[in-house]
């Protein structure tokens, strides 16, 4: 009996993603791994920093998927104010988290390093547990089933390759797909059924402009390895009958 | 007197975004383009091709902020859902529109090209006004205020040159950036003090880490171009005294 899917959804802090000064790739390489861990990310919000707009957001995810993975806004100035949303959103005290003020202390030279804005890098909902930053020694921490990581790129990788041996997916998620030189509008009505017969598979269509070379990259993406093949093998006679080239990407 | 801002959330509608499979850029542009209109991007969120999950972010959004833009979902093939869900949100019948259907018969040689697949580009909620499409001739619309856009980036960045007249902004939000060898934690105190200072400046700091080289990236953001100034002048005391370099960015 297939259980019920493990789902995600990410959250992404930062007025620098909202006004195109940042160009996020945070999301792009959590939908990867996830998908490789069996999670499926099912939604992902850009929230500016604004109190009232992150407690709402992490409280709506939270509450509505398996996993939420929050990236950026733990850093120690004025405008991270991630961990104290948080700590609303689950209405727990915020507090110094003795471990990660160690962690700290062990980073910086002389003890006066540590200082006022510094620390509020170690503050965070009581009852969190910490995750590992092997860059900068600053750590996320999962509370329930929120884990708040950084929004350095660098920095979010390395926590997440510590956090994803902790997270229980289902079957990892399989994925093929074909470059055509076909265009979509003749492509789009035996791909249609070509869905219809695979259901447990998610095509896609994605046309492309490269230089004037018009055609469209077809995916598929499935827990079910023989489906998949099923499916691609499928897909394969399908572009060739309309007289496509078709790649296989690997 | 203050006018109440004109506010923008950004749908991005596409399971290939969630999945990582193809990288979003479209966000980034249209953060810079309105800003520049004097428009805040207050919220992004990303939905996959399921119909409920689109309806619902579309009412959440459109009933929230000033305008709705809509990247994705608009193309022929069966996993481009974007038009139904819209016209389901709106409570709209879903027609095809003539001046639509004679753009896409104007690109096609032979009236046997417009097949049913590619009348679902014309296919939209009753009332859509057009947005013209200058790459592929299948348009975009508006329908109240929301903007449903190609997910393609070189077309919905046409698109968005052709209705970004139409859009009725504040005054443009205004940015200058430093570049500092400085460390967060120690720019930290004074930079909130600045904050604090200066409550209709935005400032942002952004930490680095380029093959070693550590720093920050200090942003201000807001439209009153002499308290932008005054704030910078501050700004780059600050990091003198604190014994930084800084550049200022073009």
């Amino acid at each position: 009996m297939a259980s019920s899917p493990v789902t995600a959804a990410v959250l992404i802090v930062g007025n620098e993603i909202l006004s195109g000064c940042t160009q996020d790739v945070n999301l792009a390489f959590l939908g990867q791994r996830l998908g490789a861990l069996g999670i499926r990310l099912l939604e992902a919000r850009v929230v500016p920093d604004i109190e009232a707009e992150i407690v709402e957001a992490v409280n709506a995810l939270r509450t509505r998927y398996s996993y939420v993975f929050t990236t950026g806004g733990i850093g120690p100035t004025h405008d991270d104010i991630t961990s104290e949303c948080v700590a609303k959103a689950f209405g727990l005290p915020l507090i110094v988290n003795e471990e990660a003020r160690r962690r700290l202390s062990a980073r910086y030279r002389s003890p006066s390093d540590l200082n006022a804005a510094r620390l509020r890098m170690a503050t965070m909902p009581e009852g969190a547990v910490l995750i590992d930053n092997p860059i900068s020694a600053a750590p996320g921490y999962r509370i329930g089933n929120v884990h708040v990581m950084a929004g350095v790129p660098e920095i979010m990788r390395a926590m997440f390759d510590g956090i994803a041996p902790t997270l229980a997916g289902g079957p990892p998620l399989l994925s093929r797909s074909i470059e055509t030189d076909l265009l979509e509008g003749y492509v789009a009505a035996p791909l249609g059924d070509l869905q219809k017969d695979f259901p447990a598979i998610d095509i896609g269509s994605y046309p492309f402009n490269r230089q004037g070379r018009f055609g469209c990259r077809l995916v598929l993406r499935g827990t079910d390895a023989e489906a998949l093949a099923a499916c691609a093998a499928r897909l394969e006679a399908l572009v060739k009958r309309l007289g496509g080239q078709g790649k296989w990407e690997v």
